[in-house]
């Protein structure tokens, strides 16, 4: 197997200072002239200055009339002054021009009109009284804009007020995208309802490029497909060039494999200045350039993407522009997992981040690490950077983290941890529905994962089905047992149906519990921790089954989706789920028990609105309608407490 | 004169009661289907489920050789077990799809290659190795989206990867301007270089306010100028309302006067709800139906317009397609000088805010008030309300302003006050041009105005021109008076030419300081406690001449530019101002005197880097360059220490 290894892996700071030095900051896109009424956001490329005064003339600031203050002069109660219609005077309305000879004007409240030709005026007028004098916001040869500036709504008005009808500003730049590979397919190849057949998967990077590249205010283009072929590859690099792109993004094949031609691609027609940085995701990043245009080898994964795209491409683009970048919010986060990271390494860490006790600091969740995990970025509130010189983070250890949303929204976010259930969709649609604009981050870690969470200030509900086997009941003994001094109370959300999950038609003939020792059968099973494992290990003890009797009895997954999954996709032959997660994937379900899902809210969050809205959600007609729906659910109880502890 | 009185003037409370009552929070535009390349910024109308899972199928997460993990169970550096290519393994490469059978992947690195079809294991896999499993990241039917929510980049790629190509959205709303005005004239019927002739104006609110509808992420279209016509308001209204508008701003004619027909137009046709608020500026605005349509009647006043802008429609436009408006930052600021205000009515201050002491709040500078002053809105960093309980605030008082920036760029702000001088226009382009991302904030209050913001902490910097009459020096007597406790240095920043500014060919024929004197000349004076106030009466005093010998001396402007424009317009026939000013304006100019103009800097500012990146510009060649090219100006002793004290 042909392996090239990586040119050189530099750092992230290396890789950095060689790419902007070659694409110094002063660089910028050719300028153009844009109309005012297409400037917004825009930026200009020189200085704009008024071509005439605003206002341009002498005008009423009131409705009155216009008049010369020295005719006044010596009025008072006792000594009215009569003026006279045409001679000295003239009706005048707000923003109408003050005649020749007039350097005042009345408003019409201090008037006393003894005819429509005769005013009688009881106190003196000073001169350019009411009066909006020419240039008093603007006068002509000013300074509107410097260089560089993002234009607002607010400068168009000035722009046209003062004469300025077009204005210079940088051309946006215009990234062209390469998306390459030969197992991709378009968005618009496909009609059928099924995903394509494998090796084929979807070309959705583009998508998030060419968007990530209009939210930096520059312009993408989508090319073809390109198959994994050098001559192709080159090709189309080339004609991206020609064709007045401002960047070239090849995505991917940017790695070192047998069939990642993009450094070939970009050496032949150009210079690889770095392939491969010490980043994670991003690893396999190439920067290039062709005929003095940047070109970019992006990973192919969709998290390695962004983030090589944040650290390289953004930052280019907003500069050729004229326009610095934001720099992130910095927060102080306390994390609820320890986070482990290879060394030499600067690994980027997706987090849910929300403000749970409001005397701490907010805790981070980590998300999937995964660099395919699209919905990590999707969910992420903030991104933890575990630099290269650390082998990770502690739990409970305070990190700073960028963040990913505005620092307010953290207030509004609620955090669920514990076990899995589908409801909590339900819960976050319905919020959302009422106009509510709650961030609900959910993790799952099981339930007594949950309890351990609320002990520890991780969240401020958490979801549990643990069944106590001496007395049948649930949730109530473990609450008792690891959350004795927390004053809390536990409210029903659902009952619903665990059983085992099957193929379709039930291929292996699965009747129940008894099966699974068969030695054709192969078993996925739940974490420790969590009330499936636990209802399982007691249905088991009841059968009196041995649990290594039971082939896949180790292999855990943490979601009854996954076992769906494992089940759908034949890792296993069957597990133990809820009803939903069956049809959800269309699957045959052999029902073992109803079981009972609570959830936990320490009394201290009671009173939040966000608690009282989610409590009001889950009482609701609504919310139980669309447990109903899903299958194999109770709502009867929903929101009901179950038990109170102070 | 005819004149209708407010239907009932309301304060801004009871009018959004009245108004958002009328448009419940719950209402939104229609849905629509967009294709989820078009999705970006668009707000889901309904949840959305994946239609498949992502990954779709198993697939290799490094390169290497999928096999099953049972084969390999044993295996050490002492047991190794061969693998036979077809049979126990196959080569695999990141992203390939894992065949039938095969359970794990091995990285290549762990492989010992014997030929090319047979390997070496020297340690044990375990299943699922280096497998993206289906659904590793999303299940079929799980959630992708909640309603209302907001699409971002990540959305698109969670979308396609999981086979969502359309989404439901919200329409956007559409909004129908409609500018009203016989005065008003567009921006495209211009060719002229000069401004058009009283009393027609410019229509540029209706680029503002198209500006602000695409801000809330709405469709703004601007509809021809009608003019000051009932019959031809209403069908213009109706036309609006027909053409599938969500939204109808008319602009303006929104007040009570003789030709304000806004108000007739809606209530001919629909229903007038509010006519006049108690706010400012924004106090003429209508809101109305027509048919079931909000209609808005925005004032003609640029800044009022805005403001009625921001409280009654960006509400109702977020609403529309359920967003939720994000409240804008507030921060504490302490007042530059006192804002009076009339009780009874909630006024907006516009005003610039800079950080000056950092241990200390921001400073606010109050900008100009009047609701004709654009450059008022363009220049702010925040907005300050003066309740309508309340008279007013002191200066120094501490007060909360709404911030309009981020706050991050508080940091990078720089405050000069003190006397006025188009050369700061320079360093701000220059600043820029440098890619410095510094907000300049200048204020033009006279040169002992900027004196006693230094002692006050107002400002980094002050410009000053202060003749002492008895040395016959600048700046340093007064420095040494009112500063004496303030560890400073004073730069030189340019000698200036200062002079009478005449209309061009000189009509009046004058010639110098005792021309003043003359019973036909109307001068026009600078405020006093500024430096050409100073040099001006110490050169009435060398040529023996009294101020009451003046006609005008008592009338003040503050700015250069002021005293140019007056002359200009007639207001005056002459003025002491700079060179630059009377070029601006295409004056006359004859000369008085060469001064110096010098900035004063606290030592404690000296290193940060906004003041070093000032100094390093105003030494700079282009600097003095730029300078030169405005005449009237010396810079060869630019940035060079006049004197310093400790």
């Amino acid at each position: 197997m042909k392996r090239e290894i990586y040119l050189r892996m530099l750092t992230l700071e290396e890789a950095k200072g060689l790419w902007f030095a070659k694409l110094p900051s002063y660089k910028r896109t050719r300028p153009e002239k844009v109309s005012v009424g297409e400037a917004l956001g825009r930026v200009t490329s020189a200085p704009v200055f008024a071509r005439w005064s605003y206002p341009s003339f002498h005008s009423a600031a009131m409705d009155g009339i216009a008049t010369r203050a020295e005719l006044t002069f010596g009025a008072s109660e006792r000594n009215p002054i009569l003026l006279e219609a045409g001679k000295d005077f003239q009706w005048i309305n707000t923003g109408q021009p003050l005649e020749e000879g007039f350097d005042c004007v009345i408003m019409v409240e201090k008037l006393h009109q003894m005819n429509e030709n005769l005013v009688e005026i009881r106190s003196p007028a000073t001169p350019w009284q009411h009066v909006r004098k020419v240039g008093e916001d603007v006068v002509a040869s000013e300074l509107l804009l410097t260089v560089d500036h993002l234009i607002t709504p607010y400068d168009l008005g000035v722009l046209a007020a003062c004469g300025v009808w077009e204005v210079d500003v940088w051309k946006r730049p215009k990234v062209y995208i390469i998306p390459t590979g030969s197992e991709l397919i378009g968005l618009n190849s496909i009609k059928d309802p099924e995903p394509p057949p494998p090796p084929k998967v979807i070309e959705s990077n583009s998508l998030v490029l060419k968007a990530l590249v209009e939210e930096a205010r520059a312009e993408a283009v989508i090319g073809p497909i390109v198959p994994d072929d050098l001559d192709m590859i080159k090709e189309a690099i080339l004609r991206a060039i020609s064709s007045d792109a401002d960047l070239v993004m090849i995505n991917a094949g940017s790695s070192a494999g047998a069939k990642d031609f993009t450094v070939h691609a970009i050496r032949d027609l150009g210079e690889v200045l770095v392939h491969g940085v010490a980043m994670m995701p991003g690893k396999p990043t190439i920067l290039g350039m062709v005929n003095d245009i940047p070109v970019v080898g992006n990973p192919g994964y969709p998290v390695s993407a962004v983030l090589s795209f944040r650290e390289f491409v953004r930052p280019l683009l907003l500069n050729l522009q004229g326009i610095t970048d934001v720099v992130p919010n910095k927060i102080k986060v306390r994390l609820t997992r320890p986070v482990t990271s290879k060394p030499g390494i600067d690994e980027f860490v997706r987090v849910n981040i929300g403000r749970v006790l409001p005397q701490k600091e907010p805790v981070a969740i980590p998300l999937p690490r995964a660099a395919g995990s699209l919905t990590s970025l999707q969910r992420a509130e903030g991104m933890v950077k575990v630099a290269r010189n650390l082998e990770g983070y502690n739990q409970e250890e305070l990190v700073e983290a960028d963040l990913l949303v505005e620092p307010k929204e953290l207030e509004k976010t609620l955090v669920i941890i514990g076990s899995h259930d589908m409801t909590v969709d339900i819960i976050a649609d319905e919020l959302k529905r009422r106009g509510k604009d709650i961030r609900l981050i959910s993790s799952n870690v099981g339930s007594l994962g949950g309890i351990l969470a609320i002990k520890r200030g991780h969240c401020h509900m958490a979801g549990t089905h643990l069944l106590d086997p001496e007395s049948g009941e649930y949730n109530r003994s473990y609450v008792q047992r690891y959350l004795k001094d927390t004053p809390l109370v536990v409210f029903h959300l659902v009952g619903r149906d665990q059983g085992f999950l099957v193929k379709k038609g039930n291929p292996k003939g699965i009747r129940g519990i008894s099966d699974l020792t068969r030695e054709d059968v192969t078993f996925v099973n739940r974490q420790a921790g969590s009330g499936t494992r636990v209802l399982f290990d007691y249905e088991l003890q009841k059968a009196g089954i041995e649990p290594d009797s039971i082939k896949g009895y180790q292999n855990e997954e943490y979601t009854h989706m996954a076992v769906a999954v494992d089940v759908k996709s034949g890792v296993a032959d069957t597990g133990i789920a809820i009803l939903a997660a069956a049809k959800a994937l269309d699957l045959d379900f052999i029902p073992l028990a109803r079981e009972q899902y609570d959830i936990i809210i320490p009394k201290a969050f009671l009173e939040l609105s966000i608690i009282q809205d989610l409590l009001s959600v889950i009482r609701s007609q609504e919310f139980r309608q669309r447990v109903i729906q899903l299958g194999g659910y109770d709502a009867s109880h929903s929101g009901q407490v179950f038990f109170e502890q102070d």
